[in-house]
């Protein structure tokens, strides 16, 4: 048995990138970026007004000039104008490059037109214009060439922007793994099925489908009979075929307990077996020959579960070459205590409270058996196996499984 | 002008429920669920044996005998098999069912097997057996026909792996609303043109279309030239069409910001123009007498994204059915400045620190205009329009962006 510590350093060791592939732009979210993404031009790429109004001439302003005859307007998406007489105006709407020669904008709520003799004068009606106001100057943001997005990041609604309005029509994202999920057990039947009294149905494979659809990955998943031939033949089959197999049950002390045993057979290398944790405890993990990573969950729906987020998710996410991220890390809600020498992934209802501290409230459930519990709770708190007594305020690690 | 908790109200009062429909449980993921889903069965729906063991009837323990002959075995997904004689044992796998007048199973690890005269005894090595242990009892978890999610729940994971074990093969869930997004402004040209030095290209309407597509929604795009009478034509034919409209650009004081005046000639109720709060002040709010909701943007590229987290996800989602969260909130990370008499949505980086505290670290920018300082940040903290001055360590509220 070993520590969670040595099993995540084992599991690292067998992280593979993912190779690259080209998207178009608007099915890239959520995909994680592989290639750098330059600004092909300034961050603005004009003199930019900011505000619908007139500009002018700063030096006229600040030399005591307040009533601007109207040269003319520069729209948005106008060619730029220039300002042929420095004690004129022109206006200007947001989003419109700044005419040449003027260089501070006044918005429409701080002046006034009037007429005289057919022509129309702007008259700004408050003090304390300042120089280039209402400008976002060109390459303020960032300048042309400058990288804006490197390699590793995943993509989201801000990167969306950033990608289309360089012109990237399609982005360099890893291409997405190979995914099996395999169940096992002679008690589960399909969900449509009415099962026998001592039957169950199918959930593992359907909740790891779409947790790992978080990715945009679409898993196809195998049922196998607690029959040694069988897993064997068909294990071989599926090892051929896919990068990562996630299996969920058949690996514990049972009599039909045959994963490890075939796994081994089928030569898949055990890198272990059994980690000092709770839940989940006989979890295998191995890789074979041709480099399928193979992580075999036991088949309690609690452990599958917390396996899921604390090891495979991980490792998906840096095989497709996400950049790290920090650790959430919460506060305890309430004493709790915990003797056996083992990690425990304790089920908790995290929230913020009114001070913005995040305080992770225990919902216990009743072993990993318990999967009807994971619905009121949002992460787990993974507990070090070297206290037996923790207190209220102290901080842990939190795997979050909901969306904040 | 009205204040954001004014807007916030007003757009309150439009949700519009959505109806419902009935999708496969496997494609239910993200969906906001619209009907009660109850266990069919006991959780557990037996006696369940937890560990890989022998088991016997505690109370022979109890009068001093450790050895116990093995009837047999029980495997999980077998039929529930008798205990014969309370003196003897069955060996029982993870999952099986625990045999009648049998209570108490002991793990293999703590029994070894002797033979004695060809049959096969199971000696327990360990003191300290405690009644039943290892066994968890029908509907310890929950009873049959007890309630175990309710209408408004958002479907994640969790939630799959108890619709597929209550053999719910489709759900009810909220229609994804039909979704129209439309960009106005003569600068904006297509991702794949080269922009002439006063055009840039569309981003807002990509960015909006990956946002929305968080619940699913696959929302259509459009683009307006700053024509009115061509909006005039256009916007009248989508109105007819969607139950929600977001426009982007052509709602402030510019010559060429028809929006607000066509949307009032179509018929479009406003219910308010203009909030008081930064990025997106122009913000103009309405509804048609068909119940199309029309939000319209400030086209800043800041200002369009922070009116989406802020009203658009907020109101999608109530009218989804999904259940109210509690906001999240965090601390500011550092003193903070900011006169205007305005909310203030302050970009900022949060994370959690070693304490658990959740840390909002401001990440300036540059302004409404600066969209690349979207991808330095997660989120926005929502400073009062009532203070100037923002202390470090003060709490307010966080509109997170990105998953954690």
């Amino acid at each position: 048995m070993i520590s969670v510590k040595e099993a995540e350093k084992i599991i690292a060791e067998q992280i593979q990138l993912c190779s690259k592939e080209s998207v178009y732009f608007q099915h890239a979210n959520n995909r994680i970026l592989r290639q750098e993404i330059k600004a092909d031009r300034d961050f603005p790429p004009y003199d930019r007004v900011t505000m619908d109004g007139i500009a002018i001439d700063y030096q006229t302003y600040a030399s005591g000039i307040r009533e601007f005859p109207v040269q003319g307007i520069q729209t948005a998406g106008s060619p730029q104008q220039t300002l042929h007489n420095a004690e004129h105006c022109i206006e200007v709407m947001t989003g419109a490059v700044c005419p040449q020669k003027a260089d501070t904008v006044i918005r429409y709520e701080d002046v006034e037109f009037i007429e005289f003799e057919g022509t129309k004068i702007a008259r700004i009606t408050i003090e304390g214009i300042k120089d280039q106001q209402n400008v976002h100057h060109q390459g303020s943001d960032r300048k042309s060439r400058s990288i804006l997005l490197r390699p590793g990041r995943q993509i989201s609604p801000a990167e969306i922007g950033v990608i289309a309005s360089t012109g990237h029509v399609k982005v360099q994202v890893s291409k997405l793994p190979k995914v099996a999920i395999i169940s096992s057990g002679d008690e589960l039947v399909e969900v449509d099925a009415i099962p026998a009294p001592h039957q169950i149905r199918k959930s593992n494979v359907y909740t790891l489908q779409a947790a790992i659809s978080d990715f945009g990955v679409k898993a196809d998943h195998f049922h196998m009979p607690d029959e040694k031939e069988l897993i064997y033949e068909e294990l071989g089959a599926i090892l051929k075929n896919y990068d990562l197999l996630i299996l969920s049950g058949g690996v514990s002390k049972g009599k039909k307990d045959f994963i490890p045993e075939v796994l081994n057979e089928l030569g898949v290398k055990k890198l272990f077996h059994t980690v000092a944790q709770r839940p989940g405890k006989p979890f295998w993990f191995g890789k074979d020959e041709n480099h399928t990573v193979v992580f075999a969950l036991p088949g309690n729906p609690v452990s599958t579960f917390a396996g899921y987020y604390k090891y495979i998710r991980p490792w998906l996410a840096s095989s497709m070459g996400l950049e790290e991220k920090p650790p959430l890390i919460a506060k305890l809600g309430a004493d709790y205590t915990f003797k056996p020498p083992l990690t425990y992934f304790l089920q908790v209802q995290a929230s913020t409270d009114s001070q913005g501290n995040w305080i992770a409230q225990p919902v216990e459930g009743h072993g990993s058996g318990d999967h009807v519990n994971l619905i009121d709770v949002n992460g787990f708190l993974e507990l070090p196996a070297d206290k037996d007594f923790f207190k209220a305020g102290e901080a842990y690690p939190l795997m979050l499984f909901r969306r904040m």
